[in-house]
């Protein structure tokens, strides 16, 4: 059984738990012979009734002495009954609904839960938060190390890939360490989780790569002679200057410098129930190791939320880096890291998306170019229905005229390809609705 | 057996044919089983003895009457024996060699030969061409409309990818048809040649296109929802303001509009011999329809050389056009075309190169983008070798931090991919050679 | 202009030419800006009246004297005029209808044409043709070497793809030179040729190769330790035992024996019209390189025709081969065929099918194995549609449970995918329809 | 910290614990961070001075009263100092080694470890093993259900994908629920499982399935076509006759039957340390979700071993199956499933591999199919590397007359294709070296 919601008490303060005597937010947990699926539950009292909803479904119950009962119905009008008893805060009972695959049988499931604080007074917080473990895995196993809500700010650092932090000294387990995940309050499943990227600067003066080509940039006859690379390089970041250049440069590459333009390789929530956690190197629609060289500061990352308080994870910085990561590694660093979450309600989101002030992009990532750039494809159609209502029609002729297709990563289980329009293009549309963020 | 030869007769004005008494430039063709194989032989003369290169084989032979023979000499040391007559500047004859499979047997092939013009005093030239037929096939077998050389300026126009001409009158079958070949000469196979599109302008006010996705930009859901697409679309170009927007536009595309930025959908060389005429659809190593919305007024196109003369073709311009050209037929139209073309003697390339003002693209072509974008790396790194002499760890280090990567189409049998390095990250690095343009 | 008219009258015999009075077949070639269309012309007379059709269009008009016009009308409504001089059984004139781009104006292009001979009476025929010239293209510009009606065999020879024929004489220019193509008298674009592959042997006793992995096999870990490979190899073929065997062989494949099953690596028909010539190398729906190891003796392959007459090629045999001819070069000999056609009128085919005793495959060919799957399981989805009548929810049960999917091969610009069902997995159907042979 | 140790223990029947006072086998879990580390240490005392190996390192250290120290060398001489104190069969104590990222720097992790028992006296057994709990994952974190030694059979019985067991109840969570892992003592890292799968039977008498075709299996055609499909489907399965047929089947396939030939969808191994636990639904060198319809009775699966124990999983039978899993679930059943198990020391093995009595074969799992037919030829190669002996130029040669290329899933993440060879085949070669087994 997993342990996010004992972890998850953990991180509230004591301070915070909820007084508000007819508003309430639970987060279940429901034991299904050994996965924990997370629900939120809010409810209203009124007397010993209670009435609201289970993620989306409508729920009525009963709650009296320390006894809450109540039933939700799902879309179809099937009933699931929840019962047991609260104690301290928490809850412990049982689901009583169909059988996954026989609707004539009855399952029953343990389901355990720990009422939600109330959200703190005042405008949006900004939390300073330092590290101290880091996630090899995207997961929602794992313990939030903070609560915050929607507006709320948090200031935090991520180590390198290899589990560097910004002294030198390894912290974690290499393969793309992450900080947190952090629950933000109120998102749950269905939502859409929106990132800005407020501030990602170097907190050191140098970046650790490799030299070499990534597998899948390489055709037979390069392959024959690429026998010797693979060895690690060092790069030096002058961070007055905003160049990286080459420790101990061969000759040719004396003067050869780029330009510092850190990046967040990793982004994530974490992945839908009945998903295994996913690596710390993997991608998916939960975002991930995306390594998109254009998720810099001032661009905003948005992610489908798949589990209550979305469970986000930031990491894997790179200080500069080509479209398709072909050194495997990055110029790979610690960075300081600022990020405001939203939260958008009820939206669907087939890929991630990055917006900057002047495109958006939708990110594709799948086992191939040629599907990922299927997927981008149908998420950036999927952000023109949504923001701009236009048809299938009408999509096309923009995509035709305007579309831009860039390779984003080639280095991991997954590539990556953005399809991106400038928002230039896009002026002269009305747009349709005003996106609706919830704080 | 394919009329090159001839052909190639009736577009060298008489005044043009070579006066020069000691050095000679011969075009011959070679009838393997009905195939044509061109070849270039330069000689001089030293009383009836002649010396000189069929190719790049160095050749020794007799001239004496009408009598010519020569012995070509292979990399491996086989000799080529020459054998004919010439005739008012034609030359009948034979060659007499080692079987293809067989080395123990000979094979003798037919021989026919046209000597080739002197090339004109004075500095190069600016041909006005107004093309009058069109060619569906990039081929080796097409008449040259024009013998241009070295520093060669040709102002010409192409028709629309349908067959229309800036009068809105059709001159050709649909399928790109193309202007051209014009028969660029010294060029010899494995050179490069270097096309510099000096101006390329819309030349009436109206583009055709389809509204639909391309097959290969769609999954499963996109595709099951495309199905009434696929109509004609006419888009108003303002010629003035450099914009293009829709004619009966949707109402959500009142305002939409375009920038204007033509582009030469296809240019190409013939292929090499022993491949088929490729449809003015296809592309290859050859270059053909890229589709490429980088190749623009002031780029340089480089195409490896296959045949002598290179044979070069244009068509099929885009008023503008997204990456992927995704919705098949981008905003297609006739256009006024500059073009001055340089030699690059004997280089090898393995993808067409696209170059301007900021930056250097190869671009790779294939069947599968995960094919196309191995195919563009192998093609940049080729460059870097070549004109920085950076070994592979070097380029890996360059590419990694630097590379870009773009989807140019989606729209033919072949994908492509430009791998793209901007001149400004190569500017600290020293060129090792001048590129030895011949004129 | 394409000279097939001209060329295929070489190929009727005199006495063949038609006698009845009041049926006629013509095959009409319409100069179109230089690209010709070829269309078969059935009309009856009926005093100075015509009736019948272009291809599958309805067709009147008038013949007197000399003259011959007539109207035929699209499945859209749309007219095209033709009018033109009849002159020893050539005809020629002109096709006046509304312009490709502009259905305002009218375009007018050249036609010629040649009236074909009537059936010879009697029952099929089976032809000896011994070949003496060979095609590196599939074309539909290519002179006929004979003319077949359906139910009709031909006995002939293949030369191995290194253009050797059976004594081991280079007869032809290496690239899978074809022996044809066969003109199908009946056939029109539109239609299904059967081929019934009746015998296919070895008739020399020897095979060439190479040793060596294609690209596409091959990961970078394997590209880079091949270096050294890509050696012609010769294998022994014992024609009475049925087993070929290295010459030469290094000490580990001693005794390594392969059985003889001998396979038409090439088997196609002309392109479309708007399509260039195909490379004998290359494949597509015509069918053409498909090195699909199951095309052996006993076994039809099913080809759409797109051209009048189909134009069958058939060539580059090989005497064994893995899946995928994976050493680029199969185990290439020359072959005695015996080939019996059929015309299945009306059908459309996404794909080549071969079908032998026991199964049946659709070919999917495509630049990737992950759309050539694609195709293979649309076009088998066709075949289970058309000849059984099976809905797609039916059809993908039977899929499910029974395909199979077999990799044909990997050595050309298209790879191959066969999905297969077996014969007996479909006993228990009833077919829905026999399928309609013409003969 | 994962729990395998503790779970191991209690799996671990007292009667077993170690009694052999000189050799001892441990396994040690370190706590790299938060990921647990697992390690096979065997060792001999002689007195306090103990020798052997922590994996395949050599290893020299002391044991006296409570304390265990020991140095452990890599291969590069770099030495690793372990020292604690072992309480009741369990060690609790550090290692002492150079940082991952700074050879200068030294990290310390904790490490626990647990006394495995030794090898029980006598022939291999039969361990008959109902499952009571499922696995979701392919983990090295999960309890070990039982521990085997080389030569042991298991009897076991695995449940549906959907986690229905052979009475119709549902016993686990969807996605292909695992029964395992089983605990495979002297299993290192490094060394490969060999499972051959003695019997595999039904043991209910239907299965669920669906009707639809996977995205990958459908162009844009057929996708546009497939609305509808995707609804449960079940069969009946007649064990006496061996067939399965459809329940409601629609009129047109009343008569349609399929032969029962039960296959194990998923086997697998736990992945390697620094991976992320692999969704029971998903594949790689591990193993896993490979859906491939040749892994019946009668065959020996072949996977690498990563983890100390292997920790072997099964589960996900299918009635019958075709190529591709094309409809997602196959015909989806429990089945009564019997392995034994055997180890081959210190063998790579780049991919699962399948023999049975006629033909072995490599499975190439990734995202795309070009991709995974490069892994399976790689596969394969490895494979007559290893038991031939023979190099590439050879092996070429082998497979270019005689592979076969299958797809086996296109169904999950990864899609599968298999090479394969015949026995047949090989027979006149001599096999160079036995293969090793460990008992």
């Amino acid at each position: 059984m997993r342990l996010l919601l004992a972890a998850l008490l953990s991180v509230i303060p004591a301070t915070c738990i909820a007084q508000d005597a007819s508003r309430e937010t639970w987060l279940l947990m429901v034991d299904r012979w050994g996965s924990a699926e997370h629900q939120m539950l809010t409810l209203e009292r009124r007397g010993s009734t209670i009435e609201g909803r289970l993620g989306r479904w409508p729920m009525t119950g009963r709650r009296s002495g320390d006894s809450l009962t109540f039933v939700a119905t799902d879309g179809g009008g099937t009933a699931y009954h929840y019962g047991g008893i609260v104690v301290d805060g928490a809850f412990e009972g049982s689901v009583d609904g169909p059988d996954d695959n026989d609707p004539n049988r009855r399952a029953v499931h343990l389901v355990t839960g720990r009422r939600l604080p109330d959200r703190p007074a005042g405008p949006p917080r900004r939390h300073v938060f330092e590290p101290t473990t880091f996630s090899n895995e995207f997961t929602a196993a794992r313990a939030p190390v903070l609560v915050i809500w929607p507006g709320d700010t948090v200031a935090t650092r991520t180590i390198d890939s290899g589990g560097v932090d910004e002294h030198g000294v390894t912290r974690a387990l290499y393969g793309n360490p992450q900080t947190g995940p952090f629950f933000v309050a109120t998102a749950m499943p269905g939502d859409v989780l929106a990132v800005h990227v407020r501030r990602l600067r170097l907190n050191r003066d140098y970046a650790d790569s490799l030299d070499g080509i990534v597998g899948r940039a390489m055709g037979p006859s390069l392959a024959a002679r690429a026998g010797g690379l693979g060895r690690r390089v060092r790069w030096r970041l002058d961070r007055e200057r905003g160049l990286a250049s080459l420790d101990d440069a061969p000759e040719r590459l004396k003067g050869f410098t780029v330009p510092v333009r850190p990046i967040l390789g990793g982004i994530a929530v974490a992945p839908d129930f009945g998903f295994a956690p996913a690596s710390a190197g993997d991608s998916g629609r939960f975002g991930g190791n995306m390594d998109d060289n254009e998720i810099v500061e001032g661009t905003t990352v948005y992610l489908p939320v798949f589990q209550p308080g979305a469970l986000l994870y930031v990491g894997d910085g790179h200080a500069a880096q080509g479209d398709g990561e072909t050194t495997q590694w990055a110029l790979e660093t610690s960075l300081d890291v600022e990020l405001t979450v939203d939260v958008i309600p009820a939206r669907p989101l087939s890929t991630p998306r990055v917006e900057s002030d002047t495109q958006i992009s939708a990110i594709g990532q799948a086992g191939s170019l040629d599907d990922a750039v299927r997927s981008a494809t149908a998420g950036l159609t999927q952000w023109l229905e949504q923001d701009y209502g236009l048809d299938l029609s009408e999509i096309s002729l923009v995509l035709g005229s305007s579309v831009e297709y860039r390779v984003v990563t080639l280095a991991g289980r997954n590539v990556g390809v953005a399809a991106t329009l400038r928002k230039s293009s896009l002026a002269p549309l009305s747009k349709r609705l005003p996106v609706p963020v919830v704080r």
